[in-house]
């Protein structure tokens, strides 16, 4: 008897579904929708301003997201046959809403308010109390610093929240509580407040308790008791079922009431079983607009930079270790939207091509090297080892003779020796990296940075088969959760899986590398460890004179 | 009775001409002619690639900028009253002719030669010569360094002779004479060869005398004779009549024969008289695609990095020093080339603007500091206090939100850093500088720059009053080669100018330009002075990886 389940990712500019057949992982059905609001950065919707380094984005997409993309899937099968529904979303994306679970920026009265919307990970306003909080940390010697790499980093939950209590505390007695987006999700599909384990131990402090009060009493006296007053539901396990999908929703999808709703998760975690990893030392890179590097460990040992490390955050049994690169997809991006001239969109039109395709074809032929060219990926700041999201975007070597495609090369090896700092991080500090994989948009569909990330790391890069890695995962913890299987690694087996052909490195590019990163790391340790702070100094200049 | 002077400046890009009544220095009429063949730095007219760092003329263009323009000059006045005709060039921008003064280039054998033709000035390919020649002249103890800024920048007329001696040794043989463009040209006119002392003076190590035989020969066996082999003509000072217009140039030109021909001269050096500038202390910044700082002094004392200083090199009884910026307009055509977005296009087509002044309009709204960013004006390398080709650009301080027109402001205000540089180098060796001028593209036509320019050096910015500040200043010289005035300051002050309204400095941007200066300072000695020497490295690696 045919048997499905619903994975839905929930990114940073789109929500992605699939419905996947849950013996053998195949995808039979996908859907999409970008968010209407998409990110927004300058400005909400009514027009009001935005300061620097904020991100938000709209609740309501997510529930478009919901509309558009399951009734769609449910035209491949007999709807009867969907058993489960698993989300995930991009980690540490938070709202505040009312006891009942409405946004509070759906409320007439805070429709004009910046701090009601969704805070998405890269939203990094809250810089400040993300400072005060390392700083409170270490001075108290906060066990739970170490698993969080020995720095708050400001896209995580509580600096979030303290930037609202602090600049508009209306706000902050407002709200009821204050939920990761993927939670919001499965309450509005199971009607009961829940917290994730996989969110929850990854960034907000949590190893089996919170830090004690005083902790947050000392960063500012109102924070005292955040914890009972704004973390609420109790913390599920990943691959658990969290709720059963409740009539209303089940109405409105045109799904079967009390299906198996799985308990949500952080959209890179879920890629795991996406890809067939089923244990320790195997390394998944989803690449999109950020990357984030997931490894299983025996156990949980503290490694410089990491995001988290959390027991049983992937699958039951392991230590999995998260860390990530803030800024990678987004550094393309922005390249094609800033510095692409009309010359180079002629010349795609003409041959019909995505000017990324073109870029693409341009800077495949050049050597590397041969550019001349060397960046350091920190458009976005850096959560990686250095963990610092002060840090600045810096590119040198150009010549007048420097060409467009030669600085997007650039880019790409940028953030292909980020992610090779990462993995030297994690073997430096005894968890072992034995393969590399790789997942997300800039990996299905870049072969160039595939290429150069294999001669970078100097091993090869496995590719997932899914398209919709998260998505996958998703239907993935969906299968679990709805007792197809007893356990995430024996779904991963079965589900998941790798293309055959993996990128493998090409010697002499890798020689070429090994030098070029060895230049990498001395400016990454220059400009990042306080031999010149210049960084940090022209931000504070900047966030001064846009305020003067 | 009326007289007129022509004065033709031959740029980079452009050959401009100007008519101007002797008594006032009024332009009367003016023309231009954009080069045929522009800068040949890919390859030559016929296919024939160029390899990296090569910077080419056609001599062609040259003529075919006397044809055009002369002509229409004549259409404003009686052509019997131009008593004169004066000629500058870009400073070391050099060819090889036969003994009749053709230019190798000109011959089919050498068509599809590169060494045959015009190397411009900055023509970077004999990096490795002047490297050899710094290293000689030190170890020598050669006394003439030390007025070159104490290091041989590959620009100059000697280390371009070696590398066409050691790269295409029948080239070298060939060739009857290694001439200036300028003293070419005036040989066309007057059918006399002669050196201007100016040329001489700056980029060959001339001071009274050459350096020794032996010198040369260090550097390679064949090369000790090559100032009696290739150096030829009389020198002839500056202001004075280098030779009368031969019958045949009156007749092509529609002039008189034997009209005054004065001593041709480099670009940047003509200008002083232009802006009436006739004595020590005053600065003049001549800011095109590059930029030449020069200022008399007293005495000739050394400063590290100048180009050169050299007893009446702009007019007799001063020491005349020079420095430069190898990239400016340069540099703001080359972000325009690679980096402004077809939105930004779209714009300027909207609102009927060229996309150079909708790019100013935007930057202009920025206040100092608020983009975040930090660049290095070094797109070109750095001929002042650094004097070293082979360092490259640097951009730092990039967040997703970085916009085009905040990269352009932040390449003025390098340039306008690297600005600094140098009055600072001149002051800090005991050459005063109390007054500041600009003259060129840029001064005249970017506001925006010269805004920042003041605001960056603390002082008022005097702009020149000729539209065509080189062109006049020939003009200026031929005045006085046509025995219209005794000498060059008297002439300077009666026909040279400055607009009445300087840019003064604003004082809250002065104060954050300060700042932004001393991060400037910081990472200029870091990646300039060995400390870090990977743009070097990386500069090598390029090479290699280029004829790989």
């Amino acid at each position: 008897m045919p048997a499905y389940t619903i994975g839905i990712d929930f990114g940073s500019l789109s929500g992605r579904a699939v419905l996947a057949d849950v013996a053998t992982g195949r995808e039979i059905a996908s859907a999409q929708l970008d968010y209407p609001h998409a990110i927004m950065d300058h400005q909400l919707p009514d027009g009001t301003k935005l300061g620097a380094d904020w991100a938000l984005q709209h609740p309501q997409d997510y529930l478009d997201v919901l509309d558009h993309t399951i009734p769609q899937l449910e035209k491949a099968v007999d709807p009867a046959d969907i058993i489960g529904i698993g989300l995930d979303c991009t980690s540490a994306t938070v709202l505040p809403v009312d006891a009942s679970g409405t946004p509070l920026c759906f409320l007439p009265a805070y429709q004009n308010r910046p701090h009601a919307y969704v805070m998405m990970w890269k939203h990094h306003a809250g810089q400040e109390q993300a400072h005060r909080m390392t700083e409170a940390a270490i001075r108290r010697g906060e066990p739970w610093l170490e698993r969080y790499g020995g720095k708050v980093n400001a896209e995580w939950y509580f600096p979030k929240l303290l930037e609202i209590l602090e600049e508009a505390p209306d706000i902050y007695h407002a709200m009821a509580h204050y939920v990761e987006a993927v939670d919001w999700l499965v309450w509005q599909l199971t009607g009961r407040q829940t917290r994730s384990a996989g969110c929850v131990g990854y960034k907000t402090f949590y190893a089996g308790q919170f830090p004690d009060k005083s902790f947050f009493a000392d960063l500012n006296p109102a924070f005292e008791n955040v914890v009972e007053e704004k973390v609420s539901g109790p913390i599920v396990p990943l691959g658990a079922c969290a709720g059963r999908l409740t009539k209303q929703a089940a109405e409105r999808f045109g799904l079967k009431e009390g299906i198996a709703v799985a308990t949500g998760n952080i959209d890179a975690h879920v890629c795991l079983p996406a890809v067939g990893i089923d244990g320790p030392g195997k390394l998944l890179a989803i690449i999109g607009t950020s990357t984030c590097h997931i490894v299983m460990g025996e156990k949980a040992v503290p490694v410089p930079g990491m995001s988290g490390v959390v027991d049983g955050g992937v699958m039951p049994g392991y230590a999995a270790y998260e860390a990530g690169q803030s800024c990678v997809g987004d550094h393309f991006h922005w390249f094609e939207r800033t510095c692409v001239n009309s010359d180079l969109r002629a010349e795609a039109e003409e041959k019909h091509m995505p000017v990324q395709a073109l870029l693409t074809e341009k800077a495949s032929q050049l050597v590397p090297g041969e550019s001349g060219l060397l960046a350091l990926d920190w458009w976005n700041g850096n959560r990686s080892i250095l963990a610092d999201a002060d840090l600045t975007g810096m590119l040198l070597g150009m010549t007048l003779q420097t060409r467009p495609e030669e600085i997007y090369r650039a880019l790409i090896e940028a953030t292909a020796y980020g992610a090779r700092v990462i993995l030297d991080a994690y073997r430096e500090n005894g968890v072992p990296v034995d393969a590399f994989y790789a997942s997300g948009g800039v990996a299905q569909k870049n072969a160039l940075a595939m290429q150069i990330y294999a001669d970078v790391l100097g091993m090869p890069v496995h590719i997932a088969n899914a398209a919709q890695g998260p998505a996958l995962g998703s239907a993935v913890y969906a299968a679990v959760a709805a007792g197809v299987y007893s356990e995430v690694g024996q779904a991963a087996r079965a589900m998941g899986g790798v293309k055959n052909a993996a990128y493998e490195p090409i010697p002499e590019n890798a020689a070429v590398y090994e030098q070029l990163y060895q230049e990498y790391r001395r400016l990454h340790d220059y400009f990042g460890r306080g031999e010149n702070d210049v960084m940090k100094r022209l931000k504070a200049l900047k966030a001064r004179q846009m305020n003067a």
